[in-house]
């Protein structure tokens, strides 16, 4: 299992104040798949298996029908890159109706897998909080969601300043329901710069790319971050606030300078 | 909250026995961006808000930086197609480092997003299990990840006959730990006609076309599934079995044939 998890030093904040903890988070792991020397997609995964995912992701996708059909399979584990071979060495048809392509993924490495992301600026805005204050956001985030009240199949997201939600969106995709939040303030020209994005999902490291895009200095979870996630957060300067359970518990996994108001304990 | 919302008529199965209910789930729309006539994305998504959404991704992958520059945004609900214009309607560059691209998506109407998906087949495969199989199934399958008993932030899926678990993949993605199942079993010649498949994440539709190409006629989610995904379950004759909680209770969405030993309360 020590391949797949990391341990992170977190301010941890309760009602008893404010104290390190030692808390484990899952490892995400960027993987380009290479079939027959042509880059297919990166995916975003834990580092175990990757033979078996490779292979079962080319099998779901109809690039690959049994094992007949490999000639080898060679996983680099440095460069986050599974080459398999097979066979017939053909081209994939050029009209092959790919679901997600990464036309210049391969030699990218492993830390960026886009272009797009390489460009994150550190956020350099000073907003702060305290732990009340995210207790009572979080408080009114979770109440906001209709749907999730009927379904709980749906994330939801919200930019907030730090007193009060500006704005909240639902979506069966957590990065679709942090996009409808970005696209509405650019269509409204409502500013992103130093507010707090909220979210009820996973914070994975294409979520900080995003805030950071965006000028967010302080992103809150519901949910848990991955170990990429935590170290973007602290590259980035942005403050990762998650495992935030009612207003007993919060974790501060990255520059925790910005949360103010809880005593040492 | 109506347009993102659709309720089913499932079977229930408690300790008091089986009973029809209602339950609500979140829909999923498949929706494709297009940028100055040419696809780029096929979104899964919960339809709402889809001008929000295509700014936002647009604005995520860094194709978009004002509201300037947009000339038009057209919303084809019907389609799922959302069509932008940007005012200096250049040829996105060869060279973009796209994250995902559907090469033939743009054409395609809402109900497939892939070629691979439209061919899939019913699933003839008779296999039929109880309630007290499934709870038994599911209590072996929670106690089986070690990562996420660390870290509440991991996927896990797992193979079963109906008596027990044969094998268990872990993954930060849903998707990726039955990639990895599959692909497993495609590298062993483990067949996985007939069988169980187990996962923790919610059963949108790609979930179903993956299940239906291995032969999969029983899918069981601790999570609950998205209105497409009790669709296409029924008409792959897939039974769909979720939210099961503990041995307390679990709906049977679709396909309650396969699903003996509950008698009627």
């Amino acid at each position: 299992m020590e391949n797949q998890v990391e341990g992170f030093l977190v301010s941890q904040f309760t009602q008893e104040g404010r104290r390190s903890v030692e808390e484990t988070v899952a490892k995400e792991f960027p993987v380009t798949i290479v079939l027959n020397n042509q880059a297919i997609v990166t995916l975003l995964c834990s580092p175990k298996n990757l033979d078996c995912l490779t292979v079962g992701y080319l099998s779901s996708e109809g690039l690959l029908k049994s094992k007949d059909e490999i000639k080898k399979i060679m996983v680099d584990e440095q460069r986050g890159v599974v080459q398999l071979d097979t066979v017939a060495a053909q081209e994939i048809a050029q009209d092959f109706p790919f679901k997600w392509i990464i036309t210049s993924g391969g030699g990218r490495g492993a830390s960026f897998y886009s272009a797009a992301d390489a460009a994150s600026q550190k956020v350099k805005f000073e907003t702060k909080t305290s732990p009340d204050e995210v207790f009572a956001l979080v408080n009114e985030f979770q109440h906001g969601s209709e749907v999730y009240l009927a379904t709980h199949g749906i994330h939801s997201a919200a930019l907030a300043d730090c007193k009060r939600i500006l704005m909240f969106s639902e979506d069966i995709g957590r990065h679709n329901a942090i996009d409808k939040i970005f696209g509405k303030c650019l269509l409204e020209n409502i500013p992103t710069n130093g507010k707090v994005l909220i979210t009820s999902g996973r914070i994975s490291s294409e979520i900080l790319h995003k805030a950071a895009k965006k000028g967010i200095p302080i992103i809150v979870s519901i949910s848990v971050p991955t170990n990429l996630g935590v170290k973007i957060a602290t590259d980035l300067d942005i403050t990762l606030i998650g495992s935030v359970k009612g207003s007993r518990k919060m974790n501060v996994y990255a520059n925790d300078w910005r949360v103010i108001n809880g005593k040492h304990v």
